[in-house]
C-alpha cells in the first residue's frame, strides 16, 4: 500500500489521478490533499477519501470546509505544501498544481526521496537545472505525467541515453490548428477552451491553443531527460494517438500510442515499473482510428513554440521569464483583459526587455517571477 | 569484436546482414558462412571478407569455388551447418537460410550458447516447443531478425511479461492487397514477387503476397513471446512504418517504428541490448510519409492466415504440415507448376488430411517434413 499525496487534488489531473485511486484502492491509499479555491469539490474529496492532511491556501478556506471525522487535519499556507510534501508517511507525492508555486514542494520531496509524479511542468520550465541537480544528487526518479513526457520515458524503457538520436513531441495543435493568423484576431475564451482531443484544465487549454503548451513540453523534456535543443523535433498530430517517440542511432523509433486519456500516464507513474490494469479506459482500436496524419509544425504560425525553444536554448532565467509572463498572459486573457494574439505580445515583450541572468538560484528565480508578473499586471490594470 | 557466422548468406537477408558488417568492421568479423546455389555471389563475399570457414551443399559446388587463401577451409553438407553453428570462435549465430532446414544448427547453437539472430522463421514455426524448451534449459536469448519481431522484442524491453495485454503485428497487405479473390485468378509468378515495400527473398514475397508470411509471424510470435494465439492480432497497415506494437494491461501501445529496412532489425540482433548507428539506413521522416492507415486483416480474404492461426492453436504436428505444405506450394508456383490460387489448395488438403501428432520429437517432424513434401510433389509431376 502506498500513500499518496496529491497537490492540486480539485484539477483536471488531480481529479484523474483520484479515478486512478479508486480503481485501485488496495494498493494506494490517498495520504494527504493540498488545493486552490474550489471547496466544494475538495469537500466531495476528503468525504470519500478521508485523507489524514488538507492544506487549504488561507484560514477562510480553512473554515469553509466541513471536517467531521478527528482523524483530517487541516494545514494553512505554502510552507504546508512543502510539510505534506516531505511527511515522513508519504510514500508518492503527485504534484499537479498549476503554474510555479509547486516548485518548493517538488524540490521538499526530491530531499526526502520520495517518488515523485510530476504534473506540474512550470517547475521544470522555471527552475530545471535547480530540479534535476537536486534530483541526481539524493538520487530520486521524477515521473513524468504529462502524455508526451511519459511516452518517452516509456519509449527509454531498456534503453541507453547514448543511443538516442532525437526525441520527437506530437502535438495535436490545440483549438485553433485549423486557424490562420488572420482568424486568431477574433477568436473567443469559449473557442480557446474547447479541445479537440484532451480534457485539460483551462490554463493548460489555452497554452495548447498558443502552442505554449508544447514549448513548455519541449523545455520540460530537455531537463527530464537531458537532451539538447536542437535534438528535441515537435510534429504535428492531429488525432493525439502517438503520444510521442524517441529515435534511436540505428534509426529505430519507439512510439508509446493510446487513446487521450491522461489517467493512463497517471497511473504509470504510480506503478512504475509496474503496471496495472485501467479498465475504466478505452482501449487503442486502431482499426476504428483508420488514419493517423503527421505534418511539419509552423514557427511562423505558433510563434510561442519559437519563444520557448529560444528560451530554453538562451537558458539561465529566460525560461523563468517566459514562463512568467505566459502564466500572466494567460490569466489576463481568460479574463478577458486582452485577446488572443496579445498572449504573445506579452510574452515576447517580457523575453525582449529582461536581461539574462546565468544560473539563477532558487530567491533570484523566485524574483524575477514575481518582478515579472508585477509589471505585465501593472500595464493591464 | 565479434566473430559472426552467416548461415544462408547470399540470399536477401545474407547479404544485408553483410552491408551491417561492412558498416562496422570494427567491431564485426564474418567467420564463416554458408550459402545454397549461388556461387558468384559467394565467390564475391569470400573475396571481400575472407571468412575461415565455407559451408556448401556437395562436391561440385565446393570446386566451383576459387579459394586462393590458405586460411579459408571448406566444408561439404548439411552436417557442416550445424559444425559452424557449434563452433567455438563463433560468437553469433545469424540463421538466415530458408526453410526448415535450419533447424538442426539453431538447435546446434542454442547447446552451445551462442547469441542466435533468427531470420529462419520456419525453424520455430515447424518445432517451435523444442527450440523453445532448448533455448530455455541453455539460457540462450533468440533474437528476431523479422522486422514485426524485432519491433515487439523492442517494445518489450524493460516491460514484465505478466503486464502484456496482446501483441498486434502490422501486415502490408503483400503484392495482391488491391485485388479481389477473383482477380487473384490470373496472377503471374512476376506480379506476385513485385512487393510494394520491402526487398525480400522470392519464398517470403510470396509468402506475403497470400499472407502466409504473416501467419507464419504469429506461430513465431506465439513462441518467440510466449503469448496464446488469441493474444496475437493482425491488422493491415500498408505502409509498413510501424513494424508491430505491444499493449499492455494499462491500454498503453508501444510500438516500433521505422523506414522498412532489414538492415535495422539485423543489426539490432547482433548489438542488442545496444545500438549501433547505421548511416545507410534511411531515417524515418513522417513529415514526408504524412499518412498512415490501419483497416482489418479480412482471413476470408486471405486464408492462409486462418490456416495458420488453425494449425497454430491444433498445435502438435499441425504446424510442421503447415510449413512444409506451403514450402512446397510456393516452390511449385515459383515454378509455375500450380497457380496462385492454387498454393492455399494444397495447403488447406494436407491440414485436412493430416492426424495430429501430439509434441513430436525431432525425429517426427522430419518424417512429417518429408513425407507431406513427397505427398505433394507427387501429385504435381
Amino acid at each position: 500500500m502506498k500513500n499518496i499525496t496529491l497537490l492540486g487534488a480539485t484539477g483536471s489531473i488531480g481529479r484523474q489521478t483520484l479515478d486512478v485511486l479508486r480503481e485501485h484502492s488496495n494498493q494506494f491509499r490517498l495520504y494527504a490533499i493540498a488545493f486552490g479555491r474550489n471547496v466544494e469539490k475538495a469537500q466531495e474529496i476528503i468525504n470519500e477519501f478521508h485523507p489524514r492532511k488538507v492544506v487549504v491556501q488561507d484560514e477562510k478556506i480553512r473554515q469553509a470546509l466541513d471536517i467531521h471525522n478527528s482523524h483530517t487535519s487541516v494545514l494553512v499556507g505554502k510552507e504546508a505544501l512543502e510539510e505534506i510534501s516531505a511527511d515522513s508517511e508519504t510514500d508518492v507525492l503527485v504534484n499537479a498544481v498549476m503554474g510555479s508555486i509547486g516548485l518548493e514542494a517538488t524540490l521538499a520531496a526530491i530531499k526526502t526521496r520520495k517518488q515523485i509524479a510530476i504534473a506540474n511542468k512550470e517547475t521544470l520550465v522555471t527552475a530545471g537545472h535547480l530540479v534535476m541537480e537536486a534530483a541526481a544528487k539524493y538520487g530520486v526518479d521524477l515521473l513524468p505525467v504529462d502524455s508526451e513526457h511519459s511516452a518517452i520515458f516509456q519509449a527509454l524503457n531498456g534503453e541507453a541515453h547514448h543511443d538516442i538520436n532525437r526525441i520527437i513531441l506530437t502535438a495535436s495543435g490545440g483549438s485553433f490548428r485549423d486557424k490562420t493568423r488572420e482568424e486568431l484576431k477574433s477568436v473567443t475564451v469559449a473557442d480557446a477552451l474547447n479541445h479537440p482531443n484532451w480534457s485539460m484544465g483551462d490554463k493548460i487549454t489555452i497554452d495548447s491553443a498558443s502552442m505554449m503548451n508544447k514549448g513548455l513540453e519541449v523545455i520540460e523534456a530537455h531537463w527530464l531527460f537531458d537532451i539538447p535543443y536542437d535534438k528535441i523535433d515537435v510534429i504535428q498530430h492531429k488525432e493525439s494517438i502517438i503520444h510521442s517517440m524517441v529515435e534511436y542511432a540505428d534509426t529505430s523509433v519507439i512510439a508509446q500510442l493510446g487513446t487521450p486519456d491522461m489517467r493512463v500516464p497517471i497511473q504509470y507513474a504510480l506503478t512504475y515499473p509496474d503496471r496495472l490494469s485501467l479498465p475504466i479506459s478505452k482501449k487503442l482500436d486502431l482499426i476504428e482510428i483508420s488514419t493517423l496524419h503527421f505534418s511539419k509544425m509552423d514557427l511562423k504560425r505558433f510563434p510561442c513554440l519559437d519563444f520557448a525553444y529560444q528560451a530554453g536554448k538562451q537558458g539561465g532565467s529566460m525560461p523563468t521569464v517566459l514562463n512568467a509572463a505566459n502564466e500572466v498572459a494567460v490569466d489576463l486573457f481568460l479574463r478577458e483583459k486582452i485577446t488572443f494574439l496579445e498572449i504573445e505580445k506579452v510574452i515576447e515583450n517580457a523575453l525582449i526587455n529582461h536581461t539574462i541572468i546565468p544560473n539563477p538560484d532558487l530567491e533570484t528565480i523566485n524574483g524575477i517571477d514575481q518582478e515579472i508578473r508585477r509589471q505585465i499586471l501593472k500595464s493591464y490594470r
